[in-house]
């Protein structure tokens, strides 16, 4: 038996039919038609949005990283919930406006934005954070060629990463932003060629669940945004503090209490350096905010044995959830957390199973070797954490199997 | 440094021009009207076709395992050149249809073959390489509710593997057919039942350089046929082999020599016993015949520099090339080979460059400090090997991206 990550604890069962936002998983099936399906419960979303209001102090803005699930519904109804969208594409700003977001509440980082991203961007008003010396060249001939003012923010590639994060961000070479040292000569270079200079984005990590090391990664972007602004001789209007927030996927990880770090913050916001007085602060996050509310639900197709060890075979796989297959970014594979969920809460019986997806290749594996209550072909398997990174980051083309049905809940 | 691997030796350059079938890459770019863009030339693809009929006996059969590029135009193309294409999906039955291949030289393999799939490929009289005892109730059941005989072969789990594979798809418990002690049972129980048996389906494992195993694994497929043929008491019309055949992808990689391959399968194939003598034999391939005849050209958007370290961030990337990022089934990221393409054997120079695609994510690199002639914004950077497992295989939606792309020359 391997062990799997933590069933989140937004999710319980009325006789032993796994509910997602109150429905029962079987139903959701039936009303969005066939699986594999994702579920996005919307209440979860708004919880931990208010999880994060409470905890931070009233002056951060809570930005969107809408990388982690774009799916438009879910986009528009995020519109209302937080203070702006982080973009990474010129796909993604069409989606932001779609979604009704402001443009100037919007903005644009990526390490290869090409030039008809930049001049959209910059006509629609969004602000872009400047990942070379080069892209501000680019910018400003953007700029011109669009005839506008850009907005133009300087992502810094800190001298410190962020300690135990899932992606390193900062602290060595990285093809993102530009490196502190020069950055200051960046944003002064901007503003003397009449760009409005919008500020710092300083994202040093993501995925951590250690309050202290988020606290002191805070702590260090600040300090290094002050240092920054005063080379510049100018205050930042925005801070972009970056995200980190991380969530519990695999066994042994413990939910990151946020509260802590918004105390430590609010502590950090009372004692700014004079230069950051009147700036505002962001903290981008995508994950943390969509993650859990996603459920993928995939069915049973076939349960066999082969010498001795018995496969269950669901009709999703890893082109739907290519990161719990372990094929995104992951060094060892581990089981996300996973349910059967028609007998969610049912007491595990026999052997370990190893849950595969439909596709001809070994690597399409689910669960490996999981304890699970008996299953049955017609079962609802759900895989938890995947309202983030799931359908959009998946190759969903591979071997031609349909794309899979989403529905947003609440 | 790190190396990278070998370019595929079809590739030469007119005035440092990459061309590809006889065509500069950037006159390619500009028929496509942008860049990411697959090239695939049809000529490579034709050569491997020669090459595998030149050395292998004329009774075995080419197949093409789809699932390596299902790029309509190069389908309906490849129809023309294989003697049957190989499915794993309903989706894949449609595109194989569409392309023009007869149904009655087309299998479907895979682990988890929905209902409406298998009444879909035994209604258009397709073959159905049976993966468990359930399917094969299913399947008849299918046939059934859709009036037709089904066309049944079993597809078998050796008790052996392809030694030295990228991907092992036998010799221990596997998701993938049934085990060879149950496999003529299973066959019996089909033929009784009143279906088409049409023999065996074993594949032993993929991406395999070292014509010794090949040889091995071909002779222990074929004896393991005659063992469960004898026991069901019938000849198989169809005897599958498998595939097998890598090609050579990463630094000290050498190419597959088929020529020994071929002669030992024909010393097989004189001395067969005397149940598979009236029985056909196939090879199934996909990337041996398409990948090489792939290339992947992406545009320099930056060229920046960090902590000493050179960045070419490039307008493509992992959700078009998601197995050349390292993250498709890849334990240790190696470098696929790649040049730049308006510079094509000039001289290196300066140190080595990492080269990223444009998503925000630091998982999302090409070339991990490889040696490259200088590099300015505006180049064309080709990654070779980009024929099979490219386009349907990444993440195309991911960060909102244009999807790539593609055209088949020749």
């Amino acid at each position: 038996m391997k062990p799997m990550g933590p069933i989140p604890t937004w999710f319980g069962a009325e006789e032993n039919m796994l509910l997602i936002g109150g429905c029962g998983a079987a139903s959701l099936v039936d009303e969005a038609g066939d699986t594999p399906l994702f579920v996005y419960d919307m209440g979860i979303v708004e919880a931990q949005v208010r999880r994060f209001r409470q905890a931070m102090p009233d002056a951060v803005h809570l930005h969107y990283a809408m990388k982690a699930n774009p799916y438009a519904p879910l986009l528009a109804r995020m519109a209302g919930q937080v203070d702006g969208f982080d973009i990474a594409s010129g796909g993604e700003l069409e989606m932001a406006l779609s979604a009704g977001m402001a443009p100037d509440r919007i903005s644009f980082a990526g390490p290869g934005k090409r030039r008809d991203e930049l001049e959209a961007a910059i006509f629609a008003g969004v602000t872009i954070n400047l990942e070379s010396e080069g892209e501000g060249r680019r910018a400003l001939a953007a700029a011109e060629k669009v005839g506008k003012t850009p907005r133009l923010a300087v992502r810094v590639n800190p001298d410190f990463d962020l300690k135990g994060s899932g992606m390193k961000m900062g602290g060595g070479a990285k093809p993102f932003g530009v490196d502190a040292d020069r950055a200051a000569a960046l944003a002064r270079a901007m503003i003397d060629a009449g760009a409005d200079w919008r500020g710092w984005h300083i994202f040093a990590g993501s995925q951590n669940l250690d309050p202290a090391a988020i606290i002191e990664t805070q702590a260090a972007t600040i300090a290094l945004a002050a240092r920054l602004s005063d080379a510049v001789g100018a205050s930042p209007p925005l801070v972009n503090l970056g995200g980190g927030f991380g969530l519990p996927y695999f066994p042994g990880d413990a939910a990151l209490d946020i509260r802590p770090v918004g105390v430590a913050l609010d502590n950090e916001l009372d004692s700014l350096p004079d230069i950051l007085r009147g700036s505002d602060f962001a903290i981008e996050l995508g994950r943390w905010l969509v993650g859990e509310a996603g459920v993928y639900l995939t069915r049973v197709v076939d349960v066999k044995t082969s010498q001795g060890e018995t496969f269950v075979v669901v009709d999703g796989g890893l082109h739907h959830q290519l990161a719990a297959s372990g094929n995104f970014g992951t060094v060892v594979r581990r089981n996300y957390p996973m349910a059967v969920a028609n007998r969610f809460g049912a007491a595990v019986a026999g052997d370990p199973v190893t849950v595969v997806g439909c596709l001809c290749t070994p690597i399409d594996r689910l669960g490996d070797k999981v304890s699970l209550p008996p299953v049955e072909e017609g079962d609802l398997i759900a895989i938890f954490l995947a309202g983030a990174y799931g359908a959009s980051a998946s190759p969903t083309a591979f071997l031609g199997h349909p794309s899979p049905r989403e529905l947003l809940l609440g």
